[in-house]
């Protein structure tokens, strides 16, 4: 009998109207004949009010303990959806992270999932019972409560959808699936029907927030092929796996953006001496995330390096600059703030080597500048200032063929 | 190294602050050279709340899932109060039932315990760590969560404690410790040093409310003694423990009573004749609690049989009354409300045979009627109307010398 796995985020369970819903589409299935798993996330709220009262007891407290407090979140959603399961007449259970053999390395906080004992829960499916399990969390082998860290429940989903053997798992949202670009920018903007694992890698990593790479990754790794479908209306959402009919032999499949990003330039006083390793070391234990990064080694100017941060880690960058300036080697930074990063994913880039050129010739026919460049195998970013960055993302939607993509 | 229990009830860890004290309560007692086991419960009216949510989704949920849900409870409270012990400097872990190794039967919702596998616990509490273990709960040998029902986190303490060894297991709690009456009716109610377990039984079942009598009776089995300490003042409480120095020779140790009593008799139309048995039966299946049971058999008059019962369970014993009236095979049922049981409970009593004809004196002095009477080794108890109740205490603790008690 075919197996899926259903994933509902904490909006789709946010309130007993909500789970109720989320329970039909869960009976919808059964009836149609399907083995379920479901796993869910904290209720809405629930995690950042748990956090909240950790604060008040203790504003420094351990990563195990706010594992064992956190980790009582989807505990409460899982036994609220088994209820509202059962009430539709379909016997359901509701499983811990460690109850459904959810085994984690020995790290509170940010935990990788190392395997999936499924025995207890394929034996529920089996004899027709709905496993309703808690994503985010696991246990390790010594017994210790451990959660997954920011996209837990997509990766728990995942990582349970292999070791049931699944046909597919299913992320129910609050978006329709996957678009071309954001609808809520560009009117335009298209539902894709399907998306390669790396072009939604891309995309993921580009913030576009739906599904955590993480959780991709491990979809990629395994070939489980994983579907975006919006849990408020009906929809077929967007289907992600590895070979995919290109509609309309389309090159580029979708264009990401990110508001709020700052450049940095550092000047060398001296010829490059490895002080580059060293800032982006410094950076690095700083926990600073860096994205761009462009260096330029001439004879004839002063050497330096170029790299794109985001807002918020603005400060901590200049601090750390600052408080090692000699030990880094440089004469000199600048920045510029009020930047965007605009990025075309698609992997049909790949065998059209015209594809950055014409990006390029793009936005210079709309006058927006370029300041800085990357590309990969399947993206070409670029960062160009922020006030352009809608009407770059417009003409890019267009020029690529994606206003007209079929299948919304 | 002297090992303890220490144990807070909902009230006692309602809120951040109230944490706060439990956890400065707890790093005393580290500090003076203890091991210390804490068990919680929920935090105030968590438990409430989450059954209410149960509610909107499912009104009629499974016990499975509501042990699912309710165990969550706890988990909050245990790692908040770990994280505030932690914050005072003293280190400190969590502990689910399963993972305190609670072992109980494969019931939800009011479990027994069967086991307490407490190695995970001892190895932590002798590497100075201060365990704090979720109470009210515990999972089967399949891994399924069990709550333990009704005073039930009372119970997780003492066996726990057992487990582990303990010297004495502190219940902390919002009252003062153990009265001889309760101090709010009665002015004069004094805070006694020390009780037996069995007088404790005795005034556990009727109804003090301090103390379950399953942990009671699980602490009179082990010899496991108990303390009941207030967690908001300072204050040594009363112990409960086998042999005690009888404070003034007190033959009568506490008064203790209940309200909304009432009598139903019931007249057969035959001799006797098993129908005795039915009725107690069809009640029981219908989880009424009788309490006081007194039966008439007299040549001259007809047979009948009069009980106790709290109000709450009145309408439920006139419908299975009156829906067995032929299978039960009585000819008519009179019933009495507005009536009240007062009980006098001491070890004392089983070497003075005149205790109960004292009562009777001392209520007859005070011209109070006395509907029924049921005594046992160590308790007589009276039922009396309930406008005369607290005459009846004042008098009888005047009586048997316990608004002298010293020790408070």
């Amino acid at each position: 009998m075919e197996r899926i796995v259903m994933k509902f985020g904490g909006t789709s369970v946010a309130n007993p109207e909500r789970i109720a819903r989320a329970a039909q589409l869960v009976v919808r299935e059964v009836n149609s004949g399907k083995q379920v798993a479901v796993i869910v996330s904290a209720m809405g709220k629930t995690t950042d009010e748990l956090l909240s009262l950790a604060k008040e007891v203790n504003s420094a407290a351990g990563r195990r303990e706010l594992d064992m407090l956190l980790a009582t979140g989807e505990q409460v959603t899982a036994s609220l959806l088994a209820m509202a399961i059962s009430g539709e007449g379909v016997e359901a259970h509701s499983y811990t992270g460690w109850q459904a053999g959810v085994l984690t390395e020995s790290v509170h906080g940010n935990a990788r999932i190392e395997q999936v004992q499924a025995d207890r829960v394929s034996a529920a499916l089996t004899s027709g019972t709905v496993a309703v399990i808690t994503g985010f969390q696991g246990a390790d082998m010594h017994g210790e409560l451990t959660t997954l860290g920011r996209g837990g429940s997509d990766t728990s989903a995942v990582a349970i959808a292999i070791a049931l053997g699944a046909s597919i798992c299913d992320i129910y949202t609050d978006v329709e699936g996957v678009f071309t670009t954001d609808p809520r920018l560009i009117k335009q903007a298209q539902k894709l029907e399907e998306i390669s694992y790396d072009e939604m890698l891309e995309i993921a990593n580009l913030g576009a927030g739906v599904l955590h790479p993480r959780a991709v990754e491990f979809a990629k790794n395994h070939q489980m092929p994983l579907r975006v479908r919006p849990a408020h209306i009906e929809g077929e959402g967007t289907i992600i796996k590895e070979e995919i009919d290109l509609e309309n032999n389309l090159v580029v499949r979708g264009i990401a953006f990110e508001r709020d990003i700052v450049r940095i330039t550092v000047m060398y006083n001296v010829p490059y001496n490895g002080s580059l390793a060293n800032i982006f070391t410094a950076l690095a234990e700083h926990h600073v995330n860096v994205d761009i990064i462009v260096q330029t080694i001439r004879e004839d100017v002063q050497p330096s390096v170029s790299f794109s941060i985001k807002k918020e880690d603005f400060a901590e960058v200049i601090n750390v600059l600052e408080s090692n300036k000699e030990a880094l080697g440089y004469s000199r930074a600048d920045f510029e703030v009020g930047l965007a990063k605009v990025s075309i994913v698609g992997s049909g880039m790949v065998s059209n080597p015209g594809v950055a050129a014409s990006l390029f010739e793009t936005l210079r026919q709309v006058d927006i500048p370029i300041k800085m460049v990357s590309t990969s195998e399947i993206k070409v970013s670029v960062v160009i200032p922020e006030p352009e960055m809608e009407k770059a993302v417009a003409a890019l939607h267009e020029q690529f063929g994606l206003d007209a993509v079929k299948g919304k």
